[in-house]
Formats: structure tokens, sequence, C-alpha cells
């Protein structure tokens, strides 16, 4: 039926990175998004509790992509007693007009920890202070190191100050960001000491119980959420989010099911509060309002993200003839 | 992360086809599902209006199974236009202990034909009567050839009576049947006229409003339904499933939403009426009790099939050293 171009993690990742390009492509899908243009189904979820591993799919169609990914992501907790990662995945994109395979992309789970990472600055980008400088991670794992580097494609990063549940994690983590970014880093005794006024706070983890409230906030600051993406997960309190000027979200109705609007709302926070990101970068519903105005963003991913940088890695990899194409 | 067998669908019709190894892999799959073993979610579904386009996804995990298949099937509508098919997809298996990708077979449906040809064989054979020589067929695409080749896998298959909405492609499909199948076949002028006493009856077409109904049945006659995939698809009025004296699907929750019990229940027919195939393999429900029992069974297909057939393709491969390995 036509060529299918497999590329491996390796070739993935020489072809695409946290730079310009993949930024405005991520960008770009949120107003597509909110406009409600191009579909989106809901997340399907495989439950795998024999393994303590679960498999999820996203897909979307956006209009004016030539593919479209579906993109399964296996995390798989049993994994690392095996010498293996716990999560993984890979992305199949279809050629949107005839729905004819034409790439596979085994990328372990590589795209989707850039377009999460890419998703934060987008948030930062559109929300926090022109001239935020300082930068809060709460967590101190894979995704917190992508979320500093991908920030200072948006910011005048000059410094960190971590905090994670591990200390000699969070020590590692400010070593990291000294050494290989060049910031000044410092870790932390508690996630509220993460918090500057004029900041940007971007928290990664697993927490299923909040870990900043409206205690935290100072004047200026802007939050993003990126752990919760599944039910039972939150970082933030209620009160958090009634104390902010401005709460967003990547996609509303998975907010409300994954993301941190679900404890929120069964708390009495009002869903009609929230405003979704692609409305704020599309001008139409208010962003940041002034330096002391305080911004949530929860991302929880969307598969919108997934087909645009599934998109532009396919993309890099037919001009410069990357990859293994088997004829279908 | 390991090494991925890649197949393509010349080599998935070397490796497998309509035979007992592959009847009895699909067999084995419905009483699991019925006992609720492993897990299976809905089905997800990918609108592509501006490309009469739709990307399903199904999954399924068993237990025993070393692979869990991620199925992605695509139906567009304006290919035939292009002089590609309209329906295509692939499957993707994941090491179901560790969710690592172990396959990617891009058969263009062809796996998929495969498997529903085989569950019309396996609800013959545990619903009709034995002796069941007569076929009637409702349709004559691709589905309705397979399905008539698989019933010979387990019924001692003698004549096909075919109906189809077009009579030259009844005409073409008798042709074919006597030519390439040696049964003596005759094209009819009407559906009901495909029903035969004690024989076996398969409906293989998109019909949203009923093609058979109560006054077609003939004692001991066994009718499968696999054309109801979808909301909105019908081809049983719920006349002829109160009057037959068993009603089996495949999945009761899939038929409720895509297959035949929905317009059924709507029009009041009992849910509670209706067993699942996999109940019956496992002798915890009766299936037919005597010659004259009239039984009906709907298949909509299930992930659960995709798994077995997968993994059966997949050992095949490995077997024999077929496809490509490309190292993730």
């Amino acid at each position: 039926m036509g060529d299918v171009t497999v590329l491996v993690e390796a070739d993935l990742r020489d072809l695409i990175g946290l730079g310009a390009d993949e930024l405005a492509a991520i960008d770009a899908v949120y107003p597509i998004v909110s406009r409600g243009e191009g579909s989106m189904p809901p997340i399907m979820s495989l439950d795998v509790a024999a393994h303590h591993g679960e498999v999820d799919v996203k897909a979307a169609y956006l209009p004016g992509y030539d593919g479209i990914a579906v993109k399964v992501s296996a995390g798989f907790f049993d994994n690392p007693s095996r010498g293996l990662p716990s999560l993984g995945g890979l992305m199949i994109v279809l050629d949107a007009t005839t729905g004819v395979p034409a790439a596979a992309l085994f990328d372990n789970g590589y795209l989707t920890d850039l377009r999460t990472a890419l998703a934060g600055a987008v948030a930062a980008r559109h929300l926090a202070r022109p001239d935020a400088s300082v930068v809060g991670v709460v967590g101190a794992g894979l995704q917190a190191r992508l979320q500093l580097e991908a920030l200072r494609l948006v910011r005048p990063v000059t410094s960190v100050r971590v905090w994670a549940r591990r200390p000699d994690a969070a020590a590692g983590y400010a070593a990291w960001a000294a050494e290989d970014l060049g910031v000044d880093a410092v870790a932390v005794s508690t996630p509220a000491d993460v918090v500057t006024a004029g900041g940007i706070v971007v928290t990664t983890t697993p927490a299923t119980e909040p870990l900043l409230d409206e205690t935290s906030l100072r004047p200026g600051v802007h939050v993003t959420a990126i752990g919760a993406d599944a039910p039972g997960k939150r970082e933030l309190s209620t009160g958090l989010l009634r104390a902010a000027d401005r709460v967003v979200v990547d996609r509303r109705n998975q907010s409300l099911t994954l993301g941190e609007l679900r404890a929120a709302v069964a708390d009495g926070f009002d869903v009609a509060a929230a405003i979704e990101l692609g409305e704020v970068i599309a001008g139409t519903a208010p962003g940041r309002t002034g330096p002391d105005d305080v911004t949530v963003c929860d991302l929880t991913g969307t598969g919108a993200q997934d087909t645009a940088i599934a998109a532009l890695a396919v993309s890099r990899a037919r001009q410069v003839g990357r990859g293994t194409v088997i004829a279908t």
C-alpha cells in the first residue's frame, strides 16, 4: 500500500530536540485544540495488573497536518528490577488523508518527554512574567531536567531552586543544573521554598496529595503543574487554584478527569474559572494581566502534541533520508 | 530496549491463514473474555470527517499470552478514488510482561479479516447443527467469501445460497464459490431466501436496517451477524432475536453499543436473554439444545481476537526467521 519509515530512538535523538522549531510546533497546537478543530478522542487505557503495567493510547487528527499520530505509552513498574526503564512506548503515524501507515517511531517515550518539556515552555512563554529568571522545580527526575532546559528557550533563566522527596536527588539535580546549564542552583528543604516572587515554578512529581498550597504563593509567580496525568494524582491544593488570578489548563475535559481540576472541582472549585491554554495563545481569553498576577497552568498532555512532534520528526527524517523504509 | 520484528502483509499471508491452529487460537479467547480475565478497554474511535475517515484502536491483555496487541484500523472512504482500499490498518505487539515493543504487523487489515472469518467459524462450531451443510450468505464482499471458506473448517459445507444488494455481485460470488470451493452455489433474490432449515446463515453487510426478520427463520437454523460494528448498523430485526431459542454475543457491552443488541434493547429486548459465546464454549451457559433450536450469534469483534492472532503470527515468524528485525 505504501512505504513506512521506521525510526528508532537514536534516530529521533539526532533529528529532534529542545529547539525553536520544536517549540513552535507545540505552541501551534493549543489554539487548534481549544477551537475544537480536528479531533482527539478520550485516552484509551489498558490495565495489565498482573505485571504492574498500564498501556495508554492517545491519538489526534489536526487539520492541516499530513499525519495522524497514534501513541502507545507503556508504564510497567517492575521493569527496573529487569534493568529496563518503567516508561516506554512508540508512535505510529498514519497518512491523514488516506489512513495508510506512514511511519513507526520506536522512541521509547523520548518524543513524549520532549513534547511535555516543550509544553511547559509554551505555558511559561504565554503566562510567566517576561523577566522571570528564577525557576523553582519540584521533583528531580528526567522531566524536571527537561523542563528547566526547555524554559531557557523562552525566559532568561539564571537560577534554579529544587526540592525533591529524596534530598540526594535534589542535590544531584542542583549539581547538574550548575554544571551542565551554568545556572545558579540550590536544593531547598520544602516544596514551598522553590517559589519566588515573579518566578516560575514547575511541579513534576507523581504526588497524590498537594505539595503546594496557597500559602506558598508569591506575587507574580507562574506555576506549571506537569505531574497529574491520572485519576488520583494531584500536586496543587484547591486553595492554591482559588488564590490564583488565572487558572489555565491544556484541555479542560482531561484536567477534569486526570489533572488538577479533578480534585479541585470535587472541592467546589468552579470549572468555569479555568480557561484553556489555546484560548490564551489565540488571544480569546486573558492570560497574565500584570506583573503581580499569580498564574497557574495544569498540563495533562494531549494527543495533539504527539501528532505535532511526530509530524516534525517524520518530516526531518525524510529530508535527510534517515530511518529504515519498509514497503508494505 | 530490544528488537522489534516488522512484518508486512505479504509475510503475514505466507505465515497465517484459515487453518486449524488459527481456528483454535480464536476459539480459545472467548472463555477468557467471558470470565472477565485479562483486560480489554472500550474501543477508541478517532473521527477524521474532513477526509471521510475513521481510525479505531482496539487492545487487549490476555493472561498467558506473551504479547499485547494494539490494533489501529483505518477506514477512509474516499480511498477508492485514489486507487486504495477503504479499509486498512496495522497491529503493534508489546511484550506483555515489560510493555516493550516486540513487533509491528503492517497487515493492511489482513489479520482482522482473518480473525473475523475465524470468529464466524467458531460461532458455527459451537451453535450450528453438526450436520449443517447449507450456508446462506447475505452480502458478497471479501468477508462474505472468507466466512464461507472458514465455515468449511467446522461443518460439512456442500452448498451456498447468496444474496447481495447488487445482483451481479451475488452472481459473481456464486461463480467464485462453485469454481474455487467446489460447492453448489446459487444467487437468490431476497435475503430471506438464503435461509434453510438446519442450515447456517451469515450476514456480512453494513446495513442500517434489518435485512432478516422472524418470518425468515426456519427450524434448526443458526444465524451469525457479522456486519454491525458501529452505532447505527444492524442486520437482524428485534423480532428475529425474540423468536430465537438462543441469542449469543461475543461481548455483551460491545453488542449493546455497536452490535445487534443496541437497537434490539432499545425496542425492549431483554439484555439478560443474551449470553456470551465464551460462556457457551466454557459450558457455563447452554448453546444449542436440540436439532430444531434457532440460534443467533452477534459478533462485533474484540481486541482479544487481535491479541490471539497477532501472537500466533509473531510466533510463526520467529520460528522461521521471517520479517525485518530492528534494534530499538
